[in-house]
């Protein structure tokens, strides 16, 4: 194939695998391109970014700036949900170039008749683009070329700054050459900035010995609001199996009375479109989901993709589940061990159509319901392509739709739900205890291409994890704990009420809790208020307050020579909002340190001091040098100092 | 679109953009190859690399190993030249689940009657496709599995390495999912490993004031071969415009008599298609050649895309050549400066299809005429797409045609040209003196991306470009140079014979040489011998002798504390060859310091000693230490030692 086009375009980034998956944003935000463009020869050529969503008709240009080493670059806003695409086209601009070139010979000396001459063709084409006044002076100009009278007229406006604005607004873009078309996803603003907490409602109710309610949750909704968190999740909801049901404590055969586990779903109740009889009606969820809204509260329903033995599923479609060879169904494994409560899915089957058609129809559901955050379970465990395949039909009716991968797996299988479409992702933080281990997984989240496409969810403990560190532990650890999640990530959640009540029994030798709510119900004092809870919601309203702390990858870690002393600086795009946090890993011991600030990065010149202000105390702070002296004792663990300018 | 593969393919190294464009090997190079391969959930995977000469009906398969974290590697051999593909597949391998599965049961002391039911559909899977003996065992084993009395048989053969090792001959493949194909090019081994000698024909008569011939060059092919070039450069040999001829040292009006410059080609005596009659005719071109190729010499030759004025195709092909608005010919310029000796080619004009076509024709004239090796000139100022075509071109009938491009470019614009085909490129080495920059330098051509593209010619001189360091310099730093060129790079080359005659008078004040050859005809007296002549052979010779010396890529460089020595250890693939070089970067004073040695690459480890000789004086030496002493001296200021085992 001949191609005349002379400008190569390509090494355009922000991409992921050459194009083959989407880049993330969320509205509002930026996108900075870079992309080598490169002409053969010497010539002046010109470089654009071409942006378009998906409901746009036509792209948006916007020139690239030269960084040097033949690099272009320019930024981008995105602001309307859903996917946008952008591409870099370079071309040599003729008449940028035949000025450039005028102008060295004029400085030179030359006498540059015959380069007017040449020119009079790129005042032709202003003549025939610009506005009337600049058809008009084009007009002009060519007269001026044309007439060696006027040479010192024509040759000051051949050099003019007048002159290079009109070629640079009327680009003629002979053998433009443009990089392939990428892609990115704008989600709503929640995606990189949501406060989750976790509870089984089942365990909600008033009175012991009680199954809680959605009523019973609705009794909740102002104390979670009140301790600042935006999103609400409840394990599954469904009815759960009556069939091979597991007992408390994980004990395979439940007792008489025995509540089961809520991801086993399905029984003669119904299935993943029901709700547990014992928990309300589908309309009081609706009522719930309302009174939530009503309170600044999302609430984020579970998929969980099984089914219990008893599951109408295996009734409606057997062909969905596989057989063994002598008939009988095939219950989960990982073998040696069996998982007796739960049937998989067969996604190999013949009939993969209708399954996956169903299992959107399941999403729909809800969502129409009025639910848009799905804590998605187990999902390394279903085929990559079936969530890109679903999460992209759910969106393509409801883009407002977030989907968290609750995967806690090897690191390629979580980085891969994530560039098949999740909008969040659980992390590996919730074991990551030390320094250098904080630092080196922030830096990979933070520095490399994950921040493209891999939003952290921060979570200190779940019900499936009572992580060692927690076993056992003080006020001061939970404090350090949440502190951490809480301005290291835009995303966190907790699972409650254990976390803030310090319920950290293990089940012995395990990461596991002791009496899990997983597998029974538990009774809570729920009026109970502590310092804890109390941290929490001075935390989450510095967290609404300030939009560095809204998102996760604007984040600069500070040298403090003490190993249990962390600190980093984090910052919103425009920079309107800039906190620096210093956290002590010690839940014993005060430690004493030296901040390093990022002089740079901060534009601090020892000229006046730093004026900051702890979020939490409101105690205000002036500091004259680069190093800070700070100290902290496990009573207050952190400082998160806004930067007031 | 509805995908049920499971396995994620993704991420193949090596390769570039995302596979716009090929990598390069030589023949009976290996090719690396890795990539992430994942499934989902915890099933058995297995990944083949499938590769495929473009003359082969059928690619061949070569399974890959798990090196761990999702990362499956293998290495393939190519061993013709031209165009291979590469892919990576990768399948759920359920026949090898199954085996993994019902071994830990086994293990774990469980019953497995139903699981060696479910292995039945495998073994018939053997039967089917297995050898006379294959087919035997599978139904023997049907037998056992479907029989319980044999249980105990059953169960070992169901674990057995026998059974694994036919899954792996005979992989069904279900749902397999591949990456797209990579391209690599192979050319013969002298793309690697080239060793130039440059010099001006017509400088080679005997008598001084004659203009030198062929046959005068055929004199000299002796003397060159025993210096232990294997590849003869050329400046183009076509005949020199008279129209705006250059004078002597690059003034703008020749005198009579003056002979031009041979880069302003064409004149009433033909093109660039032609030879310029003081050198000989066609017949004698090609007596030199095959006397050269007699001698284990290659002839290469330049390409010069570019005119002189009264070159013919002015004449008869006005069209390819840009005309300013008043009717004359635009000559080639790079404001301010002009060049009215030369005019360029317009590769922007409509009829470049044609001007395209008949520049192709000018390489396959050479080429068919024997000629396989070209020196491009200034390739950067010509379109990249145009290069990439004609390459391809050449290489579809002549794949052994090799292309070295003359770019002193951005470092950009020189990769580009690689990238779109140049089998050879110039490098910055001509300017890099210190260690630091050598370093630097050699670790982004072998350690990045680059590697797998850019294959480096390194030169110490050119007609264009007499370095600071080498104006007035002794022989010991011409030694350096040369043996810096010599053993860091696969491919070198030097301008002779200024370069061994030590001719290094500037043109005052800039990196050229005064009275250069380019403008002018020298007389040598291409008899003498000398220390530097002496050296080059000995050194031209190790690198024949020595395979790790042919390659670039396997480069490791070693500690050695003093900044005025450089040390470091080179390899061929299969490691059959190695060589550690210390070279002295000071041409007027001894330097020691002391080498470490990189233990584990070199397989050292005290036990015996490591046994050197140094190639170049024969001298023996036994280290017996990771650190070493070295001394060099000005006299011979460098080690090349072959690693004896």
């Amino acid at each position: 194939m001949l191609r005349q086009e002379r400008v190569i375009v390509e090494s355009v980034y922000p991409q992921l695998n050459g194009g083959d998956f989407f880049i993330k944003r969320v509205q509002d935000e930026s996108i900075k391109v870079y992309a080598d463009v490169l002409p053969d020869g010497h010539d002046v050529i010109q470089a654009e970014i071409l942006f378009q969503h998906e409901t746009e008709k036509k792209p948006q240009a916007i020139r690239m700036q030269h960084q040097g080493n033949d690099v272009y670059y320019e930024t981008f806003k995105v602001t309307q949900q859903g996917f946008y695409t952008y591409q870099v086209r370079g071309w040599v601009d003729y008449a940028l170039n035949w000025q450039h070139g005028i102008e060295v010979k004029i400085k030179d000396g030359q006498h540059v008749v015959s380069e007017l001459q040449d020119g009079i063709q790129y005042l032709k084409y202003i003549k025939k683009k610009g506005n009337t006044n600049e058809k008009a002076y084009a007009k002009e100009l060519i007269v001026y070329f044309e007439d060696e009278g006027n040479y010192d007229k024509a040759i000051e406006a051949a050099a003019s700054t007048a002159l290079r604005n009109l070629f640079l607004k009327y680009p003629q873009r002979i053998l433009a050459n443009s990089s392939k078309k990428f892609k990115v996803y704008v989600d709503r603003k929640k995606a990189n900035f949501s406060t989750w907490y976790e509870f089984f409602p089942r365990s909600a109710a008033e009175e012991p010995d009680k199954h809680g309610t959605f009523k019973d949750c609705e009794r909740l909704l102002p104390k979670i609001a009140e301790m600042g968190f935006d999103t609400l999740y409840f394990p599954p909801i469904h009815p759960i199996g009556e069939k091979n049901r597991k007992g408390k404590n994980n004990t395979v055969d439940a007792k008489e009375g025995d509540s089961g586990v809520p991801w086993a779903i399905g029984s003669r109740h119904g299935g993943h479109k029901s709700i547990h009889p014992e928990l309300g009606t589908e309309e009081d969820f609706k009522h719930l989901i309302g009174k939530a809204m009503d309170l600044g509260i999302e609430v984020a329903m579970d998929i969980a993709y099984q089914a219990a033995p008893d599951h109408p599923y295996l009734t409606t479609n057997p062909e969905w589940f596989r057989k063994r060879p002598d008939g009988t169904i095939q219950y989960a494994e990982n073998p040696p061990k069996k998982y007796q409560d739960i049937v998989n899915f067969y996604f190999e089957n013949t009939e993969f159509k209708a399954l996956w058609e169903e299992l959107l129809s399941v999403v729909m559901h809800w969502a129409d319901l009025g639910i848009k955050m799905f804590r998605v379970d187990n999902p390394h465990t279903k085929p990559y392509y079936f969530w890109n395949w679903l999460i992209g039909e759910v969106k393509k009716k409801h883009p407002d739709a977030l989907f968290l991968a609750e995967a806690f797996s090897r690191p390629k299988v979580m980085q891969q739900l994530a560039k098949q479409g999740f909008s969040q992702s659980y992390t590996y933080f919730t074991w990551r205890v030390n320094k250098w281990e904080l630092t080196e997984y922030l830096t990979e989240l933070t520095q490399t291409d994950m921040k493209e496409y891999y939003r952290p969810n921060f979570w200190p403990n779940t019900p499936d994890i009572n992580p060692y560190h927690l076993q056992g532990a003080n006020e001061a650890m939970h404090l350090i704990r949440y502190a951490l999640a809480a301005t290291l990530s835009g995303n966190l959640g907790i699972y409650g009420p254990v976390f803030e009540y310090m319920v950290t029994e293990p089940y012995p030798n395990k990461e596991e809790y002791l009496d899990c709510e997983k597998y029974e119900i538990r009774h809570w004092d729920w009026s109970i208020e502590n310092k804890i809870t109390h941290v929490i919601s001075k935390i989450n309203i510095a967290r609404k307050n300030h939009p560095a702390l809204q998102q996760t990858n604007n984040l600069r870690f500070c040298h403090i020579e003490n190993d249990n002393l962390m600190a980093f600086y984090k910052w919103n795009d425009d920079k309107t909002n800039e906190v620096v946090v210093v956290i002590s890993l010690d839940s014993h011991h005060m430690q004493q340190g030296t901040v390093q600030l990022p002089m740079q990065e901060l534009a601090f010149s020892h000229e006046e001091p730093l004026h900051l202000m702890d979020v939490i105390t409101e105690n205000e702070y002036d500091w004259y040098d680069e190093w800070n002296f700070v100290e902290l004792t496990p009573s207050l663990p952190f400082h998160i100092f806004h930067i007031k300018r």
